[in-house]
């Protein structure tokens, strides 16, 4: 389903070149300001446009349609919608029956029985990403005073970032990269033991990303290669502060105060200049793809801002599970 | 909540040293054969005893309580118990104040205000994967003829289990690992796009098993220093099966029909013979804590059966959201 | 929360006077036609304008923002919006600070301590049941062959319904009505023990609808007066046929293929033509209020489609969860 | 499915005659004080053996196997189970494909495929109800100061209800009855517009309980045949308190701090001192069946603290979900 959270829930809709794309918000309190440019800065963090991503640029304007009153939060669901606009569908007609390997072109033709929209990934396309931007950006205002921030930590296995990117661009292919993600400021005792642990949401949430391929917490898959003796974070204050932090801010599923910190791997764009092998799935017989196109030549560069959406629609949720929030909200500034 | 599922659902019970622990499994098929001799085998793969684990050894006998009749499942929910005993309480209470690092004694004091079973890590407990993996018997049941199957990959960072597990019992220390887990003869579009992908609905299953430090499917952590124009999957035949399998089976959230193939950390057992700083909750004073008693050297080399039984608990769900398995279960051979 | 359903799940937002209203749709079989044109036969028979409604007429225009595509569902979530236009906010502003009696003002006002959008009701407006109706129309082409008939049964006691408009006009008072749903061409087997009966789903849902005071299933409040003798419904088939219908179509929470019954009362339009004794919220004291303009004498008039649209919802749901219907719709008529 | 709740989350299981019955309890705030004693005023309210009821009286011994620590709930989830004895299994073997008129006999076995326990209606036999009076009894504790009361109201049409019981035991035949709820000082804006209204909230839970055919909130189906100008409930006091409560305490789904009223209709015992017309599934012939034994002759005389149990539920999970109570209980008189 197309849905998350407990108490503070989302639902996204939408399509790459249909109507729309958006979100409704539900369990956001009230007496939240908002106001359109409150979305600004995070949109431009996710746009394409600089250097390693696909020079299209998107319209992203968002439609505010419900939940926002004299420019506060009225505690009733919030819909935010992107109308699509500009939208060359013709370009996707011929790629209908051919399904792009590394995409869900394929799988998505299985489930849905060829009805699906076809166009640029349909409902699957990461423009839906941006409905997960703009709750993000809501939940960063309801999760105060924790701060989520998302970073580019490598990509294509180098952390000259920059260097990696021109390397790319030239040999005219795509490249993976490393994000990472601290949340400072955290409340301690949030989450739960075993199926509601701040890593199973956290995970829950940011798999639902397109392109992520593995996420680990703190000491993360270098735990493998641990001894006890070095792995357990001694305390150094009785407000549970640790010395080291390989327990990534987390012990048994709940929050003990630390940072929380997680980093997640992203895949390379799948569509590339190279000749590739896949089928028609109409005429049933195997075929070769060439993809035209301008692309991202890392997508990973645009996730950051996307995983610290993840990161703080989690944690307004677990804030509201937790009681730390109340259901309204009376600003200070007020 | 200690709750999983949505068609299959899960509820898990119980603490260490308590009165029992437990699993309440909610939508299995009816006419399921299902004996206490189907728990065996995998119960015995996740006892402990085996080099590498505590001596110690628990009497894992299952008490079905309810839900099955006639040695078939009748479509009401089973609920399987372990009655504890034989446990030495007393050892634990001067503990009770000193939370052990790397432990969730800290955080479950923190958020339940001192009143948790802090006996052996009380409901935190790895005994509570008992009912996991007794939930897992049964999922294995529903989703023939998929197959799971959980290894050991490497130890303390080497492939050679044996040695590793040597090495770290004379430094009497403890060692994290990898398992790996396979999925075969996997259903095409299973799963969802976004929040309920089989990726997202793993990861938050297999971070509710302790001391998991992190996840990846398919090329996984690999992928971010891949290059699009390798890491793409080809495919060779019309029914998807593909050349290469980066995506680990999963295209878009959704099952492609090849095996789906994920790797997990285990952390390092925390319990260790080393002297640890911690703090006494009760005095607000920090002080030094040395464990006593044996523990496993590598809790991952219990591991395998335990995120086998995840696996197959989410691909029980899925098949039943996906309409592939019926309700009413008629068995061939019956 | 704002949702309902497990697999077939609606999630709806607006307000009466905001930007918009609408609903969003998820789990939503591919392949079943959709047009706008299928939405205007319910939606004028919850339209106002005739005698007993408020002569006040909307636009409820739909407008398919997502999970359509060409002419079809996609399995995508469906998201249809109704544009508000023409609405007189200024109206309102008097009453931000005087609740209404019988009207959700006080309650809203403390729930969201101010900040809720108080125009016509906000959110909690009878308006937001034209996204029920949309949802509706898209249920009931799933259950077929099932068919949902709402129908009024009596209004302010009498079952002349129009005798009844027309006194209750002449007296510039409102009255209340019952509404009977029948559902035909039922499966058996649907539902669940417990918390998932189809009588526990269908009043959840039911209340959900504005002004509803009570249900009753089959013999419903007569049953506390009958004798089991009489009560029990004696089969006459043995494909579950039953001689009464007392049961109203379930036992055990299950359908038991015969037509399922029920009855709702729906109470009198709260404004009328009466100064009533409120308070004001703002200088805290008590005040009289007399609402102008005109209402619904009876709103009882305008629930059968809004009924209808809430039984072929839950029943949809039932409906995917008992794998009766697939989800990929292959239509006959294609 | 077996569950309800969204932060207070009960879980049933068990069967008449199977090993036990039970529940399990999830979200329960810790440190509230918790007996085996606490439960024996509503146990023995629900027990059978006064006039009017069933001869046959079962132990109801409750094990708390999880979840209670040193006198104390834990914060983790309570299993509650009643281990079943002297269960006469022989008795129901003929039973076994003859459905029994009113009962759910014949759904389960549809549903079920004949897997079901049959024996004394399985796992849809009013024994399970004793799980939800445990729950109920821990959900008290968690709503004070609110404080739920169900009364009898009338039984067999007569508010003597000693009379009406003698009439029909002298009659050989069953009754039903009406059952009142009402609970006092509420908390204002408890409940959520729509589909968590606490109509749609609480009803979904009533008519999970065996036999209950309506439900009906404040003026209830007597609304259908009031005036507008009479049905509202005028203000009295600025904190909301009105002159009539024909809202049942409850506006736009929210509570508005007046009692909350309701009244469910509870059919007549299924089982009865007459021949009855029904089928044998398996010679799929039909037949006629004659039930021994000895009955309830009015179930409704043990509803009222199942109904009191239902709607405490329901208000200890409004309670944690709004935020009026804490995760951590730290009761006054410790």
């Amino acid at each position: 389903m197309n849905s998350f959270g407990k108490l503070f829930r989302i639902s996204i809709f939408g399509e790459s070149h249909g109507e729309s794309a958006g979100i409704v918000i539900d369990g956001c309190p009230a007496g939240i300001p908002l106001n359109h440019s409150d979305f600004s800065a995070d949109f431009s963090r996710r746009k394409s446009g600089a250097k390693g991503t696909t020079p299209r640029r998107e319209a992203d304007i968002p439609r505010i349609m419900s939940g926002v009153f004299n420019r506060h939060t009225t505690g009733a669901p919030i819909m935010i919608m992107f109308e699509n606009s500009n939208t060359r569908s013709g370009d996707y007609r011929k790629l209908q029956h051919i399904p792009r390997p590394g995409h869900a072109d394929f799988t998505a033709n299985q489930k849905f029985g060829g009805f699906q929209d076809y166009r640029g990934g349909g409902h699957f396309s990461g423009r839906l990403t941006l409905g997960l931007v703009a709750a993000g950006v809501v939940a960063k205002k309801i999760i105060v005073p924790m701060q989520v921030k998302g970073t580019i930590l490598e990509v294509g296995g180098s952390s000259d970032v920059e260097a990696a990117i021109d390397r790319a661009v030239e040999q005219q292919d795509s490249i993976g990269g490393i994000v990472e993600c601290r949340i400072k400021e955290v409340p301690v005792a949030l989450g739960e033991p075993f199926f509601d642990s701040v890593e199973a949401a956290m995970s829950h949430m940011v798999f639902s990303i397109p392109a992520i391929k593995g996420i680990e917490f703190g000491s993360g898959f270098q735990a493998a290669k641990m001894k006890g003796s070095e792995h357990n974070d001694s305390f150094v204050a009785t407000d549970g502060t640790t010395e080291t932090n390989y327990a990534g801010g987390i012990n048994g599923g709940i929050t003990n105060g630390n940072e929380i910190l997680f980093r997640v791997a992203v895949k390379p764009t799948s569509s590339t200049h190279k000749t590739q092998h896949t089928m028609n799935m109409k005429s049933g017989k195997m075929e070769d793809l060439f993809i035209e196109g301008r692309h991202d030549t890392c997508i990973a560069l645009r996730v950051p801002v996307v995983v610290e959406a993840a990161a703080a629609i989690v944690m307004a949720d677990f804030m509201l599970q937790s009681q730390q929030i109340k259901r309204i909200h009376k600003p200070k500034t007020e």
